[in-house]
């Protein structure tokens, strides 16, 4: 992996940030976030505007230009990756580390007396907006919002922006039609008194209106916003994907129906012309409820007296709580994904030795056995697929400059999930096609004892996820064994692999307390670079637990994997697991036995089974 | 204890908050937060304007008043005190439970259109002011500083406010001259490029000058505020306690000085006037250093553009981080606490029988037995004595009206400590002087292993203390139990009891990560409403950690107790206890046993060396 040579493209940037043609006065510095309009993770070729001007493309990074200076933030998983992509006319900034600056600070710190900062307010959220305006006001400069997007200026081969045709979902995936959906945000909205709520994140349009895309790769989203008034709904959304009849049908637009519910299409751009015109009839005391991560431009589209900004938006919340409906399409996204994965390591058991499977070819086998399971969409993200040292590059998508072969000598990561219309998944398993090294096995058992903490815990209702994070690295800091990322974030349903509004983190976010239905990920890990990397990781869903005394009828809560994928026995080192986590070990494989085993079974995948009977022996008879 | 009659008082509170004599409009509401000018937990009889108001003398708690209610806000340490204490004019308002509303939302249900809300601009920290002033003004409201105390207005006989003589404390005590800490200071505010610095916390004038006074019962500090610049020194202190020869060597204030240590001596009712003043000679770009929990009215005296305030100041940094003398001085000051708290338990086994021993004479002969002890000051806080259900309530005092005999059938907790000329104790014992039931010994069982878990805790450098609160509960969690509190906080060295900017808590506060020499509690606890109160209190020094890998380099810390008094085995389930966990218990006995054993020795104390030695037995042979 050669970095980006970006010589040439800063100085075109740095060009433009003086130019009148765009910018009302000259800009000093530049502020390229990651996200899209929608600050969204996952974003389409037209929005990767920082990985255009530096090259790094991992999914997290704000990159800033000044006439002197180009530095890049992005955080422990992707130290290395951005080391490897940049060019030298880059600095990168890593966060998480004490003596990093935050971008503000370190702004100030270059900027000449009285700079103006500029960004796309479309691309930067209005909480973030927020905290860098107030920063640089203090020390007498100016955060000004430039209305053409500077690197789309010196972008000449920018892709178009995508318009892909519509999935319809029915109730039988969704268990809540989008009339009850509208209601139920409706009530939330009366609740709190406001008048209208803005939907702006991508996943919550498609959650609300049962509807699914393909505009971005991995997150089933198309591009929209929406406006729900207590009477009124306007969905803006471009292209002719309106006309198609099964959509029509969906969203009831040729119906009679309740005028509360007649759902007005508007194109995609007149988002802001059509909320100026909600905030200028506005009274006294009216609200507009807005995510405080919704994009500037359309939180200043709204008078600031009428915002109502929350960190998390009902739409957000009621989404992470899966129902019955979905908590079954859940399941069965787990079992199909599972006999994937089973047969894509029967298989690499077998042909590893011959040293003919590279990274590339190992993570291409997993999305042709996935393929041909029932209701596979996609990928839900880019397969990290990572072999040896590799795997130590914690966002690791292996492409022909950095693809190595599996061998019996080193161990192979591989962190993956697909999109089925009833699920998402996202799960990791670390092998050995060969014997480990007693210090390899002694770390994998110390993240196996994380991943088992986290996912046996019980935990009164009303905990935070982040009060489990330490669980996952006990075993670990007992050795003197860290590693630098969260250890879970939210699992939408067939949607985003990563979703608010909880998660399992040491950083202190604002997440909201986990309730029984919502489901995460657990996956703590160790990475030793230039060596190898480990991770075990099940998606899990919270379920009430059973306790001796329940917290005063509190109630209490614990997980249940919804992952079912063998975890290698061989790089367990047994001695170091106490009976607890031994029977935890047991217990797991024998379910992944009976209920992976009966769907191999079914589709007659007979050789795989056998492979899954002999992964699953119970640990003693094992080793 | 009956609640204290408020109806006539909050007539009277209800007419001053109309009077054009004390407010230049009506108020609506009236806020009397728990703190003094200083925002001290802990404050002087003349500061308890809560109390006198509501009756509840717990020490956290924020009343407030409007025309028609009265609501308290409080902790879940405080549920049942403040239950007890109030009359039914009051609404007790639970904090941290999920249905109770915070003070701002709670004010908008209740307050008419364009209501005032008062409050004195001296006992409400600057940062809830302006949490608070928002959120009002956001709904219509105000939040106004109203100059006169309105409690104090009705408070007839309000007492004095103290002016108590100070003791000087010399290099062999606090391992800094006051001289040196005031030039880290500057150097801190050069780093920043601040001009001036304003203390405002009582513990950290007295640190900073090392000097301790007795205006506050349990803290040894003084009223008092200082303001350093680069070459000034000003210290705001009334009374005749600067005459005091030993003070003025001490401070040297009639020596010779390099003129950047000539301290200015100014009356404490002048520290607004002096603020202003300095305001006003500021330029541009000058900043004035502050404590963002500063009070409003100090906050307010230097103009905005001026202010630069975070949530810990450097001085509360330093404190935190114990050098050697003062790390020897806490040591030296829990053996001498190790051996009254061993004369009491021995006494208590003995007379508890008898029937003769109350929770008030058993608090006084705990306090007899510290005072007995070189260098004993005064008490650290008051005595938590507390048996049976008492022990429930988690800051419960004994009074008269509730003073209960200690018997052979129930539990009995003792939370006590002092203040010793060179460090300060705090030490929870719960012991049970018959034979606990198996439900209690469970119970014991449970917090023991939390206490452990969060004292043999191995964490890399740089972790804060809230990722180790879930350790302390993780044993309770899993028989479907939890307590409402922290599990620990700072202590100080002869100084406060609780102190930043540390702590180990489920509580999201902005925490600093812990480093070697910092001192915190450990003390998870159980509470079964109306039956008994369990908690295991250490007090624990932060030391670097040994382990395999050593975070490469990170390095990693642990704790090492500093409180030395057995844990009663009694209590003790052992067949809950993983080996870990009893070598644990093991150790640390065999640790009382030499090392307050060999002070029981010296003392002439043979009884109870013999009673030490007696519990102090391992455990399968105490057994």
């Amino acid at each position: 992996m050669s970095p980006k040579i970006t010589t040439e493209l800063l100085k075109q940037l740095r060009q433009v940030m003086k130019s009148p043609k765009y910018v009302q006065e000259p800009v000093q510095a530049y502020i390229v976030p990651s996200g899209d309009a929608h600050q969204s993770e996952y974003i389409a070729p037209c929005d990767c505007r920082r990985a255009f001007i530096s090259g790094f493309d991992g999914s997290a990074g704000t990159a800033i230009v000044t006439d002197q200076h180009a530095a890049m933030w992005t955080d422990g998983r992707y130290f290395l990756q951005a080391a490897h992509q940049m060019d030298n006319n880059w600095t990168l900034m890593k966060m998480g580390l004490k003596d990093t600056p935050t971008q503000e600070d370190w702004l100030v710190s270059v900027l000449p007396e009285g700079s103006k900062v500029g960004v796309d307010p479309f691309i930067i959220p209005a909480d973030q907006w927020k905290r860098m305006s107030k920063a640089l006001r203090s020390a007498g400069h100016d955060l000004v919002p430039v209305k053409e997007n500077l690197i789309d200026t010196i972008w000449t081969d920018c892709p178009q922006r995508p318009c892909k045709p519509l999935i319809t979902l029915d109730l039988s995936y969704t268990g809540v039609s989008w009339k009850d959906k509208i209601a139920a945000l409706r009530s939330k909205m009366a609740e709190r008194k406001v008048l209208w709520f803005v939907v702006t994140a991508l996943d919550e349009v498609a959650w609300l209106f049962n509807l699914r895309g393909s505009d971005v790769e991995y997150n089933p989203v198309f591009f929209a916003y929406a406006v729900i008034g207590m009477n009124t709904i306007r969905l803006f959304i471009d292209g002719d994907r309106m006309t198609d009849p099964a959509v029509r049908e969906h969203l009831q637009l040729d119906s009679t129906l309740e005028p509360e519910f007649k759902i007005q299409v508007i194109p995609y751009g007149s988002i802001l012309s059509e909320l100026q015109a909600v905030g200028a009839g506005l009274s006294p005391k009216d609200k507009v409820w807005l995510s405080d991560k919704a994009s500037y431009a359309v939180t200043e589209a709204i008078p600031k007296a009428y915002q109502y900004l929350t960190p998390y938006t009902p739409i957000c919340i009621a989404k992470a709580v899966k129902n019955a409906s979905e908590t079954e399409g859940m399941r069965r996204a787990h079992i199909k994904d599972a006999v994937a994965l089973c047969e894509l390591f029967n298989w690499l058991e077998k042909e590893v030795p011959k040293g003919t499977v590279t990274e590339i070819i190992a993570a291409d086998k997993a999305e042709e056995f996935r393929s041909q399971q029932k209701d596979f969409v996609e990928l839900s993200f880019a397969t990290i697929s990572s072999t040896g040292p590799n795997g130590a590059i914690i966002h690791y998508k292996p492409v022909p400059e950095t693809n190595r072969t599996l061998s019996v000598n080193e161990i192979y990561l591989l962190d993956s999930g697909a999109q089925y219309k009833d699920g998402t998944t996202d799960v990791t398993r670390t092998m050995h096609f060969g014997t480990p090294s007693a210090y390899e096995k002694e770390c994998f058992t110390c993240v196996l004892k994380g991943h088992i903490a986290v996912s046996a815990a019980i935990f009164p209702n009303g905990t935070k996820g982040h009060l489990l994070d330490s669980f996952a690295r006990s075993a670990l800091w007992d050795c003197g064994l860290d590693y630098l990322h969260g250890t879970g974030h939210g699992v939408g349903s067939f949607l985003n692999v990563h979703e608010g509004p909880c998660g399992i983190s040491y950083k202190t976010f604002a997440d909201e307390p986990l309730e029984a239905g919502m489901i995460v990920s657990d996956e703590p890990g160790y990475y030793e670079d230039g060596s190898f990397g480990i991770r075990i990781e099940n998606v899990v869903l919270v379920i009430p637990a059973e306790t001796k005394y329940n917290f005063k009828n509190r109630g209490s809560l614990t997980f249940e994997p919804l992952t079912l994928v063998p975890i290698q026995t061989k790089m367990i080192d047994v001695n170091l697991l106490t009976q607890k986590e031994r029977n935890w070990v047991d217990n797991y494989h024998q379910k992944c036995r009976e209920v992976v085993g009966a769907e191999l079974e079914r589709q007659g995948r007979h050789e795989t089974l056998q492979w899954l009977i002999r992964e699953t022996e119970p640990l003693l008879r094992a080793q």
